[in-house]
């Protein structure tokens, strides 16, 4: 079994020493491993990061039994431990609306093998995507929003989630605000993806403003969603160069593909059991 | 005689053919040139940008009476005309602080010869890099600012500047305001750097407000200085990758390092005539 | 109707002037321009090109026209014309094996409008992508090559081609070589990808050798297909940062990545009318 | 005091709890520490690497006394062992030619404190940069290379290197060939520069070729100096766009700017301890 062990705690002297001697006495091989103190804040708190990647034997130890003998480590370091599988591709669901960009890309890579994501439907509050995704041999499930209706609807969505026993939303371009109903169901395991700008640009048509203003490059941002809109732990962001010869439209053009490949880094970060989030901050590791 | 034309108007048909038949005619020969006509705001008022590159035979016109010439030309469609000579390095002032670095990288490539600029001298509200100067054969002239100062400091500089007969300030990290005594001798003339962050950061201390929230980007901007800090129209921007390895004193690092390359490309693309100003934009030919 | 209008020639004075002057006189409204004088070889030989991009009025000139009358000033400059019209996606055949990463990249930004390419069929010499391409609404031929049937499948793929009338082959990973049949009768219209290193590796598995040897690049190069075998003028190549901790497996999907990109970038080229190409060289505008 | 452990051995269960619990055993505090294992050549044989950050008690052990007590853990696994502190500025010479980019690179970077190197001289087999030096505070040596002096030059070299008490040589542009008085003396501890291209090309005026051959990158190339030229372990590589506008002069321009900036990250990466070399391959810890 390929697992990836992700901690974090106050940092002290021992904690590696601790944790690779009970993995080693499980007869676990340490594959990759990662530590990272972090000092955070004025008052400079130290925070204790690692990620480590091993396989067990096959006649060792299943998870359960793993982590509740790992738990006199965990208790004594005062950690948050989560313990994954690399053997697994993630269930994962997708929430779109008209926009296809990023849906697109996410179903391709998935199809093509190149993300280890394991796609169990798209949910729309449109029916644009509906063929793409039956051709793909994805569920498609068309959740309208009517006037009124948001609540039911993401009670709805939550419902649809929880029967595909999905572990991570992607919002790939969703244009709704997500409530409370599915932020909180999903901590740390909702992706979502924005375009940025420098400076930043509030208001509508923020591409038409970035044009007219004459910025040289334009951002995305990936970070999961949490009540605070667009202002999560980020995951992952990038930027493109742009020119004055981009008008408006290649502009947008331009910010979609890096949208795409922004959120499908971070994607990728998640599913590889790389992303480890100590309040608005996340570390990941490489 | 090797020379570049900036010109800026309405946009109309036949303003190519004028002018390359206006060169032909002075029997010039273009180099380079590259049009550009760009759709600013919501009206979509369209600008035409033009840079020819040409040469000019011996025996050819002086450019002052190219300029007299061309005046007809520029009248018939409302041009705003600049004419500079590529044979001469741009008479340039470095304005600094105490930080070193876009200071020492913008007079070692002076001196090595990358960067076409003539730096005639080096003005500091601090004494800290006058021995590097001197070592450099550069002009150093210490411009300390006391309380209540200000104002006959600024006008000291101006005199300083004009008999230095310089075309050009470079704002290395300068860290004072520059009142309008400067800002409005200069228009279009004097270059700023600042970092930039996605999200932004107000208050103090960005670097450790953008390491405290784990951002994965590092951003630097180099515009024009206007009468509105940090909002004069942009030459240059770039980032660069950081992680969570990179604490707050290597994020500052390599915010510092940004800042030298972002702002040593401004000066190039400044000094090699290849920017034009529209309002708040900049159109930045290749 | 919008044009582009693709010209190289030796370079003399006068050439911008006259090309600017007759679409003036066409009542053509110039868009964008760029010229560009390259010299090439130790002679240093001059050379002009120009990309002039521009709208002629509804009661102007056909193209073929337009192109009738503007011989005079083509044979006075011995000029190499071309004259496109950017309101036309261009009709485009996709060629693959097994490797699926590069052909469903272009098919799916064909599919999602971001890349204006009108995709007639796919061809392959495997059937493995029959089903994607039926599902995306592509016709999908399978030409299977057996051992002494290369010339055969030759032939019928050109039939083929020649019967979708189409302007441009994109060899998404086709991993056969092309024989003349299909090079001649595309020049300067077929794109091939291959991956580069930093050195270059010769011999089985690149990507091996590169592991073991510990590049810190990997690199993509798209370039026309010619009778010499990945010599073809250079479109547009670029690189990624890879780590230890890049596998061979990591390695090689982080190349086909590249590839994918790298292709998309070329065939935008292509298809905006950006490419001029001189011997062995390309002029690509911006 | 902070120290940096660098440690290679063949892979097997048990090496990161070994080395952590000596670290625990001796009060020491782990910082960082990265581990990774490499799998090399056809056979796959699995190469362990790990680099750990970690801070000693005041009343601990010397460095000294640390590696003899850790001897036993080294004897174990069959490591081999390295100890740097991290409160030392590796001592360092540059060797120059006439060529001032690389050198006027390193030398500000040192200057302004940016790069933690102590530069204890320049060497230059011409005379060029000894003012610039001098004016730096740093001590020149001039070496020129007269025909039939080659091994004379190189074994003074050696002298003035040894009495300096070096422990790092840069090659900043240094355009003669080091012998093996040189070589063997400082193994993985000389850093060579060169600029690559893709497509490789062999022969005189490698820029002049690049450009006539059109190619849309440059790239540069630092690594460990062997007695096979050019072929030691890689360090740090990087490429930068060019395009048709970048003239012989220009491209050979941008090629010096990425070779001091590609110099300076692989002097970086190896001051900062974080260079790991096993036979031709380096793994670079981030």
């Amino acid at each position: 079994m390929s697992s990836v062990l992700l901690l974090s705690c106050p940092d002290q002297p021992g904690i590696v020493a601790a944790t690779a001697g009970f993995i080693a006495a499980a007869r676990g091989n340490i594959v990759h491993a990662e530590q990272h103190v972090d000092r955070i804040g004025d008052s400079g708190e130290a925070v204790f990061f690692q990620r480590v990647e091993f396989d067990l034997p096959v006649d060792g130890p299943t998870p359960e039994r793993f982590l509740q003998q790992f738990d006199e480590v965990a208790r004594r370091f005062d950690m948050g431990v989560d313990l994954r599988s690399t053997d697994i591709a993630t269930p994962t669901a997708i929430l779109a609306s008209r926009q296809p960009h990023c849906l697109y890309d996410l179903l391709t890579r998935w199809r093509s093998g190149e993300l280890p994501i394991d796609v169990r439907l798209v949910i729309s509050n449109h029916d644009d995507h509906a063929d793409f995704c039956r051709h793909l041999g994805v569920e498609f499930v068309h959740l309208p929003v009517e006037p009124g209706s948001k609540q039911s609807q993401e009670d709805e969505m939550r419902r649809v989630l929880d029967t595909a026993q999905v572990d991570l939303v992607v919002l790939a371009r969703y244009m709704q605000i997500l409530g409370s109903a599915v932020i909180d169901r999903f901590p740390m395991r909702i992706i979502n993806i924005h375009h940025s700008f420098l400076p930043a640009f509030v208001g509508a048509s923020p591409y038409r403003q970035a044009h007219d203003r004459g910025v040289k490059l334009i951002g995305a941002t990936a970070h999961y969603a949490t009540a605070e809109l667009d202002d999560g732990p980020i995951i992952e962001q990038d930027t493109a160069h742009v020119t004055h010869r981009d008008d408006v439209k290649r502009l947008t053009a331009k910010g979609r593909y890096l949208e795409t490949i922004v959120l499908a880094r971070a994607v990728r970060a998640h599913v590889e059991h790389r992303v480890l989030v100590h309040g608005r901050k996340t570390v990941v590791f490489s």
